[in-house]
């Protein structure tokens, strides 16, 4: 093999910069060493993070990997970038505990263009944030330099969660009846779900207008006490904290993400059973007033892409129903579940129609 | 809430058509349940893959997240969307393999603003396949729709892997000793890095043209023995089955992915240690040398970008290396290990200034 002229490609000519890249890698492992736990072996920048698993008699590993949609785009024409990791951390510990688990790692994957090494390390510091709040060991990831498949300044990111619970403990719709209670917890916004929507409605980030979005962005709307960017970019919550102490008392809990109410309570109900919603039960956010105003949304619509103010939904016996709403002081009676025949909505009670 | 006029935006309005996915999951539960394996709990479609972990005393569970970079671009501009997912679920294996770690199970990530349907399921189906000869359980995914972020037609895959190894097992540098063998596992091709270099030095794939593309793609060359685009788009090795029955006797091994041998090698090393690669041990197969004629690629940055037709290396003791090579027909002697004081290079041997 002969060497080639001085003037031939370079990987950084191709838009691939490996010793920037290496630079913004110790700065990951820096994020990552605040955040790790005992169970954590070996050396950082090996190829497979390792996790001691000690303390289950009958371990059931609980997975999921999810993204924060189109979040990532409004985020960026705001020029944030240090919520969206933690809207990602949140959704995942979420989706794990919904089987009970409490969740043990996280890795991440970014992939972009060319985002400046500053802001990718302010990705996956908000990560690292809400690892350490969830107490959830960063444990790899995988930045991907992918020139001509993002235009300049995207990226999308993406997480894997791994969490564990004893078999006997895991949720896993058994233990749901007809009669049980239904307990809503409300969402902070938008959470990840419904981005697309939103961004259609107001013409926001479609790529065109850096300016325009700064001031759809930036304009203050009375009822949200604040800008539509703030209100829009409000982090996904985490309901490990509340949710993890009741876990051996509830029967299951739905989180609402992608295709709201309809789309995720039926999820976690087993065959023959639905779920009566009381939609009076509680007032609609004002957030969610104003995209249907500006986007001239349907109900049926809002409802079926929208968590419309409550992020999960509890399955809890009738008769500890008032108990559980006394320990989550925020949260209110929702509706109940009840038996279902063939054929019939799984959802009754919300304007689906 | 006032119900919108009928002309009020919905969700497909905005690019995402959630009865459109929903036909789509259905296949993908498909392809999940040909490769699901006993240990794995609970319906299919709930928040969380749950994973029974049984049969090991003191287990160390190994995970790594990966995508397959630009390869993805090249895939697509040939037309071919089969291929991926087993370099996707490949890479992942190979990476937790090189703690010594059996791979329990999977989870995909698919990010795209269009791409049709038929094409997300022959995707995930390419992942089912490789997981199935890995034995292991796809156990969930995400399918992302991003209007906006992605291009027509492109696309963006990541995959999530988990895999177990008895702590007194793991493979974590600290048998490697100076004076230790190097043995050389050939690749397959490119496996999955280097594709921008080669989408740089061919214009390949830049967006612009796929009539082009289709042509150079189309191209035979002799020393390929077939088009460039078969030779491009040859699919990443999993180790697991060669090196599998290995694992004990081995002091561990390095996957050569990005930064080719100087980039991965080192990785595995202890501190105070280095290589000696020959780099006159192995034949460089005809598709680097295409490549580097057609970009004038200097050597240095060859080697610093490809795995040059070497996708693994292993490091055995020196009195069973004739063992191991006997093992492994396919396998040759490669360097050794030696001892490196501070400041001097971590692999000699290679054309890397």
């Amino acid at each position: 093999m002969s060497t080639g002229p001085e003037r031939g490609l370079r990987y950084a000519d191709a838009g691939v910069d490996i010793d920037a890249a290496e630079a913004t890698v110790a700065r990951y492992r820096e994020i990552a060493r605040r955040v790790q736990r005992p169970e954590v072996l070996g050396a950082l920048g090996s190829f497979a993070g390792l996790f001691r698993l000690q303390g289950y008699e009958d371990p059931v590993l609980a997975s999921s990997t999810d993204s924060v949609g189109t979040k990532v785009l409004v985020a960026a024409a705001a020029g944030r970038f240090d919520t969206v990791g933690q809207d990602l951390v949140n959704h995942c510990v979420n989706d794990i505990l919904t089987a009970g688990a409490q969740p043990l790692f996280f890795l991440d994957y970014l992939a972009t263009a060319d985002l400046p090494q500053a802001q990718r390390v302010e990705l996956v510091a908000g990560i690292g944030l809400a690892c350490e709040q969830n107490g959830v060991a960063l444990i790899g990831g995988e930045t991907a330099d992918l020139p001509d498949l993002y235009r300049p300044g995207d990226y999308d990111i993406a997480g894997f969660i791994v969490g564990a619970v004893e078999r006997s403990a895991v949720l896993d719709g058994s233990r749901i009846r007809a009669g049980d209670a239904l307990v809503a917890l409300p969402s902070s916004g938008l959470h990840t779900n419904g981005y697309s929507l939103v961004r259609a409605a107001f013409g926001l980030a479609k790529g065109a207008d850096a300016a325009h979005d700064r001031a759809v962005l930036g304009t203050v709307y009375a009822e949200l006490g604040g800008t539509l960017g703030d209100a829009l970019l409000a982090v996904h919550r985490s309901y490990l904290g509340v949710l993890g102490p009741l876990l051996g008392r509830i029967h299951g809990w739905a989180h609402i993400t992608g295709g709201g109410i309809p789309g995720n309570l039926p999820r976690i109900l087993p065959e023959g059973l639905g779920a009566f919603v009381d939609a009076g039960a509680w007032r609609t956010p004002p957030l969610f007033e104003v995209i249907q105003r500006q986007g001239r949304v349907a109900d049926a619509e809002m409802y079926r892409t929208f968590n419309m103010g409550i992020g999960a939904i509890l399955v809890v016996a009738a008769d500890d129903a008032a108990g559980v709403l006394a320990a989550l002081p925020e949260s209110w009676a929702l509706g109940a579940v009840e038996a279902r025949a063939a054929g019939e909505p799984a959802v009754r009670g919300l304007p689906l129609a």
